[in-house]
Parts: C-alpha cells; sequence; structure tokens
C-alpha cells in the first residue's frame, strides 16, 4: 500500500505554480515555431518496435520501454520524436512538391539508469524541416533556434555548430578501420589530446592528416575557427563542408543572431544518420544542452523515401531548470478572485462569478463554513 | 519493412489542420476550466500498476499496456487521469485546508480490441474536485461542463445526471445478493425492460420496491421525473438522493444552464467507486459520451487518505467528431505569408521575414529553383 502512493522511479508529477509556468513556457515557445511557418504534428506516444530500431532512432534497445499489443506486436514508447514524424512524412507528404515544415511537443521516454535526476519521462518540443537541403534552410533551423531561446528568457546562451561531413572527409582519407574511427571519435567528442595523440601516433597516414585528428579536439570558437581548418587541409570534401559554414554564418547575419553562433568541428555524433551540420544550445545552470538538432539527408532512405532534412528538439525540463537556477522568471497570470459564500447568498455569489468569468477572470468559489 | 511505415493498430497521427485545430481546441475549453480556479496538473504517463488495480480503476486489467522498469516493478500506462489526480493529491495536498481544484490535459491509453475506430490512444481532458461535498460543488462542477462544451461551439447537448445511492438505497432495502444486484444494474443500465420484469418477477420483496425496479429504467427526464421518483418510495436514503438531484437543479438554476441538464435514475455505473452523482453529456453525430463524470467520496480511502472529491473527464477525440459531424467550426488563424527568395536576395527576404514574424505574423520562406 505505501509503495502505491509514490510516482515510479524517474518519473514525477508537475503542479502548483511549476505547471502553470511549463504550459506557459510551451505556449511562448509554441508561438515562435509557429512564426517561422511549422505545423503541428502529433505522432502516437508508441510504434511498432522497428521505427526505433538501430539504424534509425539513437537509444540502445535496452532503453526503451517495451510491450506488445492484443495482436502479439512488440511496441515501444517513443525515446525521441525524429523517427515518428520521419515515417509520418514518409506516410503523407511525398507528394508534397513545397518544403515541409513540422514542430512537436510531448512526451519521450527513456528506460534508463536513474541518476543525476535525469527523467525517464521527459518533454520535448522540437522542429523537423523537410524537402529544402540548403544552407540557407540550415541557417532558418539554427536561426529559430536563437529566437526559441530569447523567447524563452534565457539572454546567456550558445548554439554550438559542427560539420560531420569535415571529419567524414579527413576519416575517408585516411583509411582507418571504422573500429578506429569510432575510438577516435569518442576521444575526439571528449576532447581528450592525449587519448586522440596516442592512437593517431599509431596510425600509418600522412603527415597533414595526423596534424589535423591532432588539432580537432581544439577547433571550436569563433567564425576564425574555419579559416584555420581550412589551413589545415587540402581534401576537397573537407574544404567544402567548411565553405558550407561559412556561407551558413553569413545567412545568419542576415538574420541578427551571428553572435549566438560557435563552431566546434570536434563535435562529432555517434549517430551515423547525420549528414552534415550538427549543433548544440548551451547555457549556465545545466550541463545538459537545452538544444539539440542536426542535418539527417538519409534518414528517409528507411522508410523508402528520399528527401533532405532538419531538426532539433527542445528538452523542455533543461530549459525549465536553466531558467530556474538563473533567475529568469516565467511570468504567469496568478490573480484569481475569491468568492465566500454561504447557504443565504449562493445566488448572488454564483451570478457574481459568472459574471467575472465572462470578463476573462479565474474565480475561485469558496463555502463558508456554518459559525 | 512495409509494416514499418504504419502506425500500430488503434492509434494515429494527426496532422494538417486537424492537429491546428485540435490545439486551438484544447486551448479554449483550458481558458473555461481556468476561469473556475483550476489549476493545471501533470502526472506521468504510467504508474506502478497498483495504481490502476481493480478497487481503484475502471480499466480491466486486461486492457493495460503493462511493462517493467529496469527495477523489475510492472508499470502501467494510465487509463484514465482519477487515480493519478487521487494518488498525486493524497501526496501533496492533504494539509491543504481549503477545496483543490486540479484540471489536466493529455493522453490515455487502453489495450482494447479496435473497432468502431475506438482508439487505443486518446486524448482527455478533465477536472477533479477535492475537499467539497456540497451540492454546490456538484452543480459548480456541472455548470463547469456545460460552459466548456458551450465554449467548444456546440448549442445542442444534454447532460443527463443520475444519482447512485438512489439505486444503492433501495437496493439494500430489497435485500438481493450481489450477483442479481449486478445483473440488475447491468439490465436496468441497458434500458431492458422484458429483463428487468422477469429478474424482479423471481425476487421476493415488497410490492412497492418492485414497482420501483420496474419502473427506473423509465425514469429520465426533466425535473418533473424527480417528482415521480420521490412518489415511488417511502425510503429515507432513496428520497435524500432525490432532495440532493432537486437542490442541484435550483443552483443550476442560478448558474443559467438548467436547461442542458436532464436525469436519469437509470444510469447506474458498474464502477463501484461512485458515491453520489453520476452524469454523461451526449450530443449528436455521436454516439459515445462527450463528457463523463460523477462523484467519488471514498476512493481517496486506497491511499490512505479522506476527502470528498468529484470530478469529469471530456474524450477529446469525441467530441471533435461531434462538432466536425455538425459542421461547427474551430476556428484556426490559417494565414501565413510566404517569402520567396534567391541568392541575389536573401538578405532582404530574411530581414522582410523576421520583421513580419516580430509583428506576430506566421512567415514561410520558399526558395526559388534557378530556372
Amino acid at each position: 500500500m505505501e509503495r502505491m502512493i509514490h510516482t515510479p522511479e524517474g518519473v514525477r508529477d508537475v503542479y502548483n505554480g511549476e505547471c502553470a509556468k511549463k504550459q506557459v513556457l510551451k505556449q511562448k515557445l509554441h508561438q515562435v515555431l509557429q512564426s517561422y511557418g511549422y505545423e503541428d504534428i502529433e505522432t502516437p506516444s508508441f510504434e511498432y518496435f522497428d521505427v526505433f530500431s538501430r539504424e534509425i532512432g539513437t537509444t540502445p534497445s535496452r532503453e526503451l520501454y517495451k510491450f506488445f499489443d492484443k495482436e502479439g506486436n512488440t511496441l515501444a514508447l517513443r525515446p525521441d520524436f525524429t523517427p515518428s514524424i520521419v515515417r509520418a512524412v514518409s506516410m503523407y507528404f511525398m507528394e508534397e512538391k513545397n518544403p515541409i515544415r513540422l514542430c512537436y511537443s510531448g512526451s519521450t521516454f527513456q528506460n534508463i539508469n536513474s541518476y543525476r535526476g535525469r527523467l525517464r519521462e521527459a518533454t520535448e518540443m522540437g522542429v523537423e524541416f523537410f524537402g529544402d537541403g540548403s544552407a540557407a534552410a540550415d541557417a532558418e533551423v539554427l536561426a529559430l533556434v536563437v529566437d526559441v531561446l530569447k523567447a524563452s528568457g534565457l539572454t546567456e546562451f550558445q548554439v554550438s555548430v559542427g560539420e560531420v561531413e569535415f571529419f567524414k572527409a579527413i576519416v575517408e582519407e585516411a583509411k582507418m578501420s571504422e573500429e578506429t574511427v569510432n575510438e577516435l571519435r569518442s576521444l575526439i567528442s571528449q576532447k581528450n589530446y592525449f587519448g586522440v595523440e596516442e592512437l593517431i601516433e599509431e596510425q600509418p597516414m600522412k603527415e597533414e592528416l595526423k596534424q589535423i585528428f591532432l588539432r580537432l579536439p581544439q577547433l571550436f570558437g569563433g567564425i576564425e575557427i574555419l579559416e584555420e581548418a581550412k589551413s589545415l587541409t587540402s581534401n576537397e570534401k573537407a574544404r567544402a563542408a567548411i565553405s558550407r559554414l561559412e556561407e551558413i554564418y553569413k545567412i545568419l547575419s542576415y538574420y541578427g543572431c551571428e553572435k549566438y553562433i560557435s563552431f566546434d568541428l570536434g563535435m562529432l555524433s555517434k549517430y551515423h544518420y547525420y549528414t552534415g551540420i550538427i549543433f548544440q544550445a548551451f547555457t549556465y545552470g545545466t550541463g545538459e544542452a537545452v538544444v539539440k538538432g542536426g542535418r539527417y539527408d538519409h534518414l528517409l532512405q528507411y522508410f523508402g523515401k528520399s528527401s533532405p532534412a532538419i531538426g532539433f528538439a527542445l528538452p523542455l525540463e533543461n530549459l525549465m531548470n536553466a531558467l530556474n537556477r538563473q533567475n529568469i522568471a516565467i511570468e504567469v497570470n496568478e490573480e484569481v478572485s475569491y468568492i465566500s459564500y454561504d447557504e443565504n447568498n449562493l445566488k448572488e455569489a454564483v451570478q457574481k462569478a459568472q459574471s467575472l468569468r465572462r470578463e476573462g477572470k479565474k474565480v475561485k468559489m469558496i463555502r463558508e463554513e456554518e459559525a
């Protein structure tokens, strides 16, 4: 009996002021997504397990909540929205000539070990943008990240942008084994300079390539690091990736939000589905990213279709934690009128309450206990 | 592969105009709930299985989606909100002196056989009102049902109100076995006059009681049926139940919404947790209720606490179906500005788009293909 009155491990209730604030924040962010022309979509909370399989999803199978339906199919609660949205787009939107801009909001579920307060059910908002593979599309999505975070009330944050094609190009040239590449990717992501050095020294490759890999963990900062990266390599694909970032940066200056952007060529996702820029937004008060996203031009292939695509997800609880720790208030209209009544004046009290409600006011009726 | 691109049986995607309409409708209804002083609460999508157990829940175990967490506990996706809200209230709000008014919105899950388009994941909004067992509280909740349905755009609907204590009182007097009572309850609910007659003729009880049971399936209609019900019995508890309905009706007239109310003493829930009024709202275009609720003063006992309570749930898809079939439009601001651009005017296009967005407009940028 005692256990029953608790929530399960890793999930929680949201109530009192916190819930109202969450609603208001969601509405504010949603308004910005809408202003960029993104349209609402809802997908089911669970899908056939295959939709979140290894090739498509970013969540290991052991971290999915799995169960069965009456027909004996294995279902899984969504660990993130992208595979579901991609499935939906491949079902309904492939005839569409114009780019498709979709936004979503809802719960995601991960059956993880609960540590550092990580939630097993979290709220995610985000967008997916299909049918436009241009640098202008990349820039639009990054500008949207900036505008969404500004709308939340944050003033100090950075959107760190990488480009997986840069790494892919030099890795291809260096002809390393897949295993070595995975290890190297992990070492660079962790900015483990010594580890990178040790691994690279053992590899047979020309000196120019070694120098790039050794430098890669430090290739983060302002626009100037793109110049440096270019000077390090003559690899055409790698240089094209850098040119793409330069073009995106130029377009971001049209949006007036280049000051929130930095670059990190050592930002490498372990998920093979990214094909261009990847990005994360950080701010004070939380070690976790408040936005994560990237371009994934090949993901629709798993659903038998083809379209360029880019998107991001915003884990709402991370953002709320950051706002909270930075003492940035989410303004909620908490004004409530109380109307107390007893047996003798109930009629008048009800009429007064209804008339205030019609004016848009919040009214709570309170029954007076007889003396 | 082919299967993967479908949603699982019994759930669906909501997109294009439908999703925007759903959002707008939710917001409208939420505004009314707030105007009555109801405050938002969110509970996790799943709970320990026990929370939805037989005594508390209304959903048979075989219709719950069950799975396990890393600690080996059995979890279940919520089939409805009430048990979760009651759990939360018993955890956080029992020190509160004033009545507690809570509202919620989210998905509910039932692992049912899919027929007649019934959804396995449905959207429910609703309220729970704790700490006030008065007729005025009953009337407030019924008035809220009326105002919520009016806000949705419905003009023709009826809220049918029963009182389980009336049936309980005469059943107690008739001293039938539990099995017989369950059968009788089911026959009366189905308005199966012949079945009721057959069953009652076999039972040893005084003529007055027989006459009530035989009449019960037809005791529905306007306020006049309360007079008739009173004339049929001298049982004090049964008469008190009728007086309660009369008092509620009087208070509803203060709200000006008595014309939407009818009574049905043959409305009997198979769920033992109701302790006073129960109600359902119906309209054209759907055979299913668009609102369901009732008073459940003893439910908190399962969580070791005690408080009177009343609430209702509104299955949003049912309401949307009804609005749709009645050709009642949900007005959505679908105005979007399109700004097309090419390489040469991207800067101006971005600046124009950003300036329109700051004015609150929705803007989609469209890249012109080079000729």
